[in-house]
């Protein structure tokens, strides 16, 4: 059978997965119960790592989220009036549109700055002084910057909120948020504190740690699901693929990882992929997944999800579009209503 | 008598055109009788080609602009909460700020990409990656872009509503749309079936149908009204000006061409000159309009109207601007209208 | 005693200023009689020059801004449907993110062209065009533009009011209202047309008027409150610092200078500091600054006040922000007051 990329967008045995439907979202619900106290902690708070949630802010967050999915027209408008500004340095239409995507539909009006050239960084301005004048005329700072000391430095100055949207190889909190989410919507049993071990997961995370912020942050965040999880398999061919501590931090927060480079040798036992290709080099991006590859050829277990931040490169084959693999399509559109949860709980305006 | 520029800054002894008044889209609601019908079909649908619009939906979204022309200031925001996404991978403002102009009076937000390199692009997004991004982003997609197959590319996968804001030398079907609405506007009895011969239109085109697409999409449009045109005489000095097969196309849709030359010759009997100088070459853009030039010596007709679809260049002088021969400005101002009455449709609100 | 950056943000003798509280602008609004005539002239009319304020308005537009800096939550959003267009064919993120926060403050909409390469002027667009077009798609314009003909040739077709937002070398009107808003707010007393002595102030100037916009709009508007001045002292070393015939009208309309190139030797007996490092060289901006420089070691009279419209450079230290003599974060901070006393009194709007 020829498995090439037309071929496979005809139906297939396998029922693909309902990206966009209620029904997940709604079982999540059901499987979390509702506590907004844990929430008051983030009101009005800089969200920089993934370091600073906790499980039951994390499980109401997703909560939150699931609500939003699955009321798309909000009868309120609770941010109308509020500015965001979204401050991207280093070019990234995908977490841009997601946040101002979330921030309208919560009502609010928004000011960007794409352009670094257009700023007074072109004037040498410091992130003080930027910090400084952003709080003069908006109500919550998105920073995305390839230095990853820049959303410290504008901390100093700014009096309100601000959430790291990428920092350099350092973190990416909100996009791990929308992985964890993911996950929750697909396996709601994963919320319980000790989950039957038939919903246990086996999870493989083809990357390296070290130097993707989008991993390094995800990890961060998963450690608080351990008890769902069987040891981590990490595949990648790097000698060293933690940064240092990372491991040790890790474990002490009780994940336990195995390390391998045979992806298909790992492939059938894993319950979830998550791959993703941008690497920092340290000047600049490099894209992975030349190796590692996931496509129609795979030996993914029948019922495997595979996750992805997304943009993808090669590592990631369209031929896994239309199969009940594509769990990233359902992350990355969760990914508007998990900011939308963070986002109006930082305003504080429950919706 | 000197003609340059400063001297036809004074008052001329013909009045100048109602440019911006209420009378002209006034008289042409009474022309159209109202039926919603035939908008039916474009609620929700992607608009990629002017081939696409009946006769019927023609009138009937004219009459819509004409009702939003004639009261500017709506009761109503029926977009509150839709957010517009407006990627313009190739530089065009008038396009852009028409179409936001047109979202945000109808109560719209929007999000924009003008630059290609903030986009996945750079990082080598496919079109039908960012098509599902957008889809969970946005409510409607405006895409321009050079080459003219990224719009069916982003068409593969895209579940929301897109226009087509101009795909390399393919089309430009909205900007039809504004010329055909400023053609009604200016004779309403072109709308009827059979218009009586004095209210037929003999009109010249002075460009390249093969490589303009705004042209292109015009003629698409024009054929509807084939019984209010005489022949339409091509002015250019290019020996195949058509495509491969367009000519019959359009001579099978009804349009007689005659081609032409000599301008001066052509004008005196022209009653609509259109005109245009923007030509792609197949790499970039390059100006006509050397030879073929308006200016306040030109032999028109005193009650011809002049038509572009701006910018313009050498090829439209400005000290037509302030004579009645200018129904550009018009034609420009009615293209929000227009939009306005295509972006509620698709959204299904009629104002 | 150590004065290093560090060492300074402790906590210092003197108590900091109140930068952000409703004190000193609720002390404006009683010193100031309330009387919207003078502001009936602004409506619907472009501001290009600081020469266009009589005195009457510039106190009446100071006295609106206090009312909305005290009022931060407006209960309604009285520019709903109107749209905002800024056109920054210079970069500068200060002043368009303060014109769109105080836009989108009062409910409006808005769009922005910010890179010249996207817009008509790339492909020869001349700016009557441009005006044209802007007053079909929007309520109201602000430029930025290198080029100081700019405005005054987007005029020429505009039908909708206009803000000069930086021309070139000549003016930058709002930053001198945002200079006078602060002065008056940190002192109401300079509204009266004979203050007391004690009230009366003794202001430096550190700059070149002939070639810094921002101190030729300020000095223009300084002539209004010359009953409130003593000499002003023009720190330079330039031999010509001011433009042909600039001191003559300034001195025609009351203000009184002083020059001088020994900045400690003045500082002890200043009330007042204006510091500004960018000046126009004819081909791009050059900072200043090397040779005047404020820091901790400056010899200030102990309340004397600091004014800069920022971005800055080396010549003011960061060491000052903490300082009681810190009151440009006050003045950048009540940038977005003035403007929305602007804008809502040109589009006829009083909150």
């Amino acid at each position: 059978m020829n498995r090439d990329g037309i071929e496979l967008r005809k139906p297939l045995e396998e029922e693909p997965l309902d990206l966009r439907g209620f029904e997940r979202p709604r079982a999540l619900i059901r499987e979390i119960e509702e506590d907004l106290t844990p929430l008051l902690d983030l009101v009005q708070r800089p969200v920089v790592s993934a370091r600073q949630f906790s499980r039951e802010q994390l499980l109401q967050l997703a909560r939150l989220a699931a609500r939003f999915e699955t009321q798309p027209q909000l009868s309120t408008r609770p941010l109308t009036g509020k500015i965001m500004i979204t401050a991207f340095y280093e070019p990234s239409t995908r977490t841009r549109l997601s946040f101002e995507s979330a921030w309208h539909r919560l009502g609010g009006d928004i000011m960007s700055i794409t352009d670094p050239a257009s700023t007074g960084l072109a004037k040498g301005e410091s992130l003080q002084d930027i910090g400084e004048m952003l709080s003069g005329y908006g109500h919550l700072v998105v920073l995305r910057d390839s230095n990853e000391q820049s959303v410290y430095e504008m901390l100093e100055t700014l009096r309100v909120p601000i959430i790291n949207g990428g920092n350099g190889l350092d973190e990416h909190p909100t996009q791990a948020l929308a992985d964890i989410y993911a996950l929750l919507k697909w396996r709601p049993a994963m919320s319980r504190e000790t989950p039957p071990g038939s919903e246990r997961v086996r999870l493989g995370i083809i990357g390296v740690p070290g130097r993707m912020r989008t991993i390094r942050s995800l990890l961060l965040l998963l450690a608080h699901f351990s008890t769902a999880l069987d040891e981590i398999v990490l595949i990648t061919d790097e000698q060293e693929p933690f940064a240092d501590g990372q491991m040790d931090e890790l474990s002490d927060k009780g994940l336990r990882f195995r390390i391998s480079d045979d992806l298909n040798a790992e492939l059938p036992s894993l319950d979830v992929v998550y791959t993703n290709s941008i690497l920092w080099t340290g000047e600049g991006f490099e894209e992975l997944g030349q190796k590692f590859r996931l496509d129609a050829e795979s030996p993914l277990k029948p019922s495997a999800i595979v996750l992805h931040p997304l943009a993808r490169g090669k590592e990631l084959s369209r031929q896994l579009d239309s199969t009940p693999h594509n769990w990233y399509f359902a992350q990355a559109r969760g990914a508007v209503f998990i900011r939308m949860a963070l986002l109006s709980t930082m305003l504080r305006l429950f919706a």
